[in-house]
């Protein structure tokens, strides 16, 4: 099935957006068992939109005949996913675009408006006569439902091209997809017959580096293989997927799990979990399961870690409070830090995370506590404790252990790893 | 200048990359005054690569009929910018399509072979024989140097068109783009003549939306003008872009003045911030220029209010002290919530955010105090107390201001979107 996703937007042509609409598409897609052949993003331009809508629906007269392509005279996508430009402003021009390829006129779908409207309702705002545009839908085109935002989405055929037209804004678009194009998608794969489907599964791990994976799997993650594994990494997550294909997802599933299975065992206790899995959900589902509750205080990583582990839909169950203490001030005044304690080692120190850990977990009852103290940079450190110098604490009923790390990178970095490294030190303790 | 970027991937067609070597060399391109006007992605797949080479080059008889397109008869870009397919394994095949299309052998490079084999050296790594590939070079091309990784880049001309090999890894691309393309570039830019420049403002709003923003600025939104003004939306920050061209760079900027200036007097104090400037940049400035501090305590954005502030190095001189009070004991225990107000009046409601807002500020000896008190969801709601609904507290010396707000969208949106309007309350009060 010939596939294409087109991005629309002057912001992605002229790089002021990196799209990540397309990515997130394509790996739908790949599950579904359909493989995208091209991305193509185009800017808000009517004549190109136009010219290229036509090129992929194999309405251009040119197009019977476009060479350098091995797909035959005819190279008309099956199946087109078009992301932006169905915004309310003059430079939303999808829909206009969509329109002249289909030799039609916009006309009001007054389904659409009211729902635009009732959405300006519950938010308690005016809407804006500019907002109508967005209820304005090719004669003879379907409505996709926004749930998310204003601009509803258009399902139309180009020739014998089915064509999903997406709004630009990620959480739109997703949700788009979920509710009304993927199960169009499906019985359009299933009509089409020549079916490969793709099997995903993710591995995260924490703990270790890309490199020492990659030696510890060694002939595991070989080109040419299937299942296909390999690896990426981001703030020290390494994330190893396992891509398998197969005639059907029974077959492809089925290849997955041995595999799975011996690199779960090559890699042990550094799995936290896979595929929708996160450091906050995994400690989370622990936590829940012992019936343990938790409650942080932080320096450098200023309510990230909080802000994690709260990320979690219920983690009023486990979480107790936590304390942003970025003053030495605060350290005393609210966590019970001895000022003495400051004095003679700093508040970047394997006491004060003690003693931070300590009076969290004292303080809220809790049955853990995380102390976090450390120099986040991109100022402040010193030869002695450099920029990226982290103390960690994890309190329990048996005392306090702290974990002394240096991590590098910026600001944004050293914070998001020491909140990573905080949760991974509590995951391994509930393990 | 008909300018064309085509990245080179499985990783990417598949999803598990994200592009951004497109969006960075689109910037490049436009500020030597080149506006790109396609990105096209494709597999590794020498078919696909081979084909889309041809096509943008101009070479295939199909292209200069290529229809829906208005550039005239002949479509082939004048410059062409490829990523990706350049590494030393089986599936990189950039080099052996472009020999295809060129009709032409590849060739070893003996001085690329020796710089390869020198980075081995240096890396006291021994060189694997699969590297010697990347020495091998169509016949009739010019070698890009790579200075930072061991593949080089190809320049070459394909029909009319000159076309750029960088490497796929973001790092190899950017050195190698800055130190042997930019100039090569620049002088088709001064040999072609229509020269043009562009600069760049970004004014950042908050407190409304792209529609009324667009009914506001109305004709100045108009497409085809200099310079244009276009508009994005990302967790109700609302970004509006000036791009001028011009003949040269003060030129160019020039125009951005006027239209900057009637933009910030039509949008007044909704306009919060330019080009890097963030809400909690802002909002730290203006407490920095008044030596005022602020303390805040938060129940459903669990931290992320905090985290928001003292993302900016330096907020420790403003940033007081936060606290995550998630559930009703710690709100009671550490903010002195009256436990007869939550009885009352529930967690969720105006008097809590106020006490929240009052406690952190007086406990933390702050200037300010912000409370956040709301249902994230997704579950939670009910129809009195709608998922979304957050009270936002903002205390200083006369009293506590809140404001009720319901906020649509998923659990991550509804706590981005507390987030920001905090910072935005205290933003306005600071003015």
């Amino acid at each position: 099935m010939n596939t294409i996703i087109i991005s629309i937007g002057d912001e992605l042509i002229l790089g002021q957006t990196i799209d990540t609409n397309a990515a997130w598409l394509s790996r739908q897609l790949s599950s579904l068992g359909i493989t995208v052949r091209k991305h193509i993003t185009v800017g808000d331009d009517i004549d190109a939109i136009v010219g290229q809508l036509r090129r992929t629906g194999g309405i251009s007269f040119a197009l019977n005949n476009e060479a350098g392509d091995s797909r035959g005279s005819n190279n008309a996508a099956d199946v087109v996913l078009v992301t932006g430009g169905l915004g309310p402003t003059d430079d939303d021009l999808t829909r206009h675009a969509l329109a002249k390829v289909l030799e039609t006129k916009l006309k009001l779908h007054q389904p659409s408006l009211d729902r635009i409207e009732q959405f300006f309702v519950r938010l308690n705002k005016p809407m804006s006569q500019t907002n109508r545009i967005q209820a304005m839908i090719p004669c003879g085109c379907d409505v996709l439902e926004n749930n998310v935002g204003t601009a509803p989405g258009i399902a139309a055929r180009i020739g014998k091209t089915s064509v999903f037209f997406l709004p630009g804004v990620p959480a739109e678009m997703k949700a788009m997809f979920d509710e009304s194009v993927k199960d169009k998608l499906r019985q359009i794969v299933s009509a089409g017959g020549d079916k490969k489907v793709y099997a995903y599964r993710t591995l995260h791990i924490y703990g270790t580096g890309e490199s020492n994976i990659a030696e510890i799997l060694g002939d595991m993650m070989g080109r040419g293989r299937n299942p296909v594994v390999n690896s990426t990494a981001a703030h020290s997550i390494v994330s190893i997927r396992i891509i398998s294909r197969g005639p059907d997802e029974e077959a492809a599933g089925a290849l997955i799990e041995p595999v799975e299975r011996e690199l779960r065992r090559r890699l042990g206790d550094f799995v936290f979990g896979c595929d929708e899995d996160t450091l906050p959900s995994v400690v989370g589902g622990l936590l829940r399961r012992g019936d343990m509750t938790v409650a942080v205080a932080e320096s450098c990583t200023g309510g990230l870690l909080a802000k994690e582990l709260t990320d979690i839909s219920g983690s009023s169950g486990y979480f107790k409070a936590g304390w942003v203490t970025y003053s030495n001030n605060a350290k005393i005044d609210f966590l019970r830090v001895n000022p003495a304690t400051i004095e003679s080692f700093g508040a970047v120190s394997e006491q004060v995370a003690s003693d931070l850990a300590a009076g969290a977990r004292q303080l809220a009852g809790a049955d853990y506590g995380l102390g976090i103290t450390g120099i986040a940079g991109p100022t402040g450190g010193t030869e002695e404790k450099p920029v990226g110098l982290v103390y960690i604490g994890l309190a329990d009923e048996d005392g306090v252990k702290v974990a002394r790390n240096v991590f590098p990178g910026s600001r944004d970095r050293v914070r998001r790893r020491a909140v990573n490294t905080a949760m991974d030190m509590l995951r391994l303790k509930l393990l």
